[in-house]
């Protein structure tokens, strides 16, 4: 497959085939893509918790917050909920920033997942204090992201943005999530 | 190309064949691929300028510093630089945050050039203040980060990291260059 074609493959999923797991191998291969990765100054402070056991997945589940557009959805109902999760975390023993190595790294893992057909949410929006305790993460770790994984139950189209400018993410009466992104010569500035 | 063997074969670059041209249509493909990767809140609101002229490419190459661990190497000399450049701004009328869209986009970019048979070097060693005023960037446009790219002239490879945990990359006799990186096992936290 063409890099573009598994880039617009890599959409966010937030309802899954709940009973489809995911094997601890499958998610040590997407942590080596992250590994193979460039990391800013080679420094590679990055490190990574697995969870894809039903038990494991509620301690990160119920620490996350779903869809910041959606009102009136608190996330995904008992059996279309991810199957598995990858908890990032910065080693700050070994530096205290880590550039954009955050993003480079999700990029490979959503697009490995994407070639393994999964898909994938990543969170901001998570009880980072609620969640190092239920860990019980040492003091020298830091939550950078959660990426929530699963073989997706939806679909999700991108579709060109409206004059309005409206970035708003959108579910139809199908539950087709929709997409709205910028033309190209919006993103690319000549002085 | 699977995905791993793509993430494999983008390693940083710091020594092209100058005169070969990257075209703007390339340039453009590969921010085609990160406007297609997903985006904190769907903000979108990062930009980018190319640059892939002589006169232009100048313009950008003075305002960076290159290979941080390299303390008698200054950067390629004249014949071995970069054949084009893409300056990836912040454009704050859109959001002041952006979460970690730099690096998902920076590894689509960078993968879509590998895919091209090109390579390219990441930058957060800039002399942004200078770089804005060369640029003439509004002032609600932020210099993130500026990638270097062009025809590879070096060879690069991944090796394990020895035994002291040394991070630093190295040059041999040969003008390889040589890059540690942690076993996959010491990227994985089990609580």
């Amino acid at each position: 497959m063409m890099i573009r074609e598994l880039i617009e493959k890599t959409r966010t999923y937030r309802r899954f085939y709940q009973d489809e797991e995911v094997s601890l191998e499958t998610l040590r291969e997407l942590i080596d893509l992250a590994r193979l990765s460039s990391t800013g100054g080679n420094l590679q402070s990055l490190k990574y918790m697995l969870f894809q056991t039903v038990e494991s997945n509620k301690r990160i589940f119920k620490n996350l917050k779903w869809a910041g557009y959606f009102k009136d959805w608190d996330g995904p109902e008992e059996g279309e909920r991810p199957s598995a999760y990858i908890v990032m975390l910065q080693d700050q023993r070994i530096s205290k920033g880590f550039f954009w190595d955050h993003g480079i790294a999700v990029q490979s893992i959503v697009l490995g997942a994407t070639e393994k057909g999964l898909g994938g949410c990543q969170f901001n929006s998570i009880d980072r204090v609620a969640l190092a305790q239920e860990l019980n993460l040492p003091d020298y770790f830091q939550i950078v992201t959660v990426i929530a994984l699963g073989k997706p139950k939806e679909v999700v189209v991108i579709e060109n943005m409206g004059e309005s400018g409206d970035v708003k993410y959108w579910r139809d009466s199908q539950g087709v999530h929709h997409v709205p992104k910028r033309a190209l010569d919006d993103l690319i500035f000549t002085s």
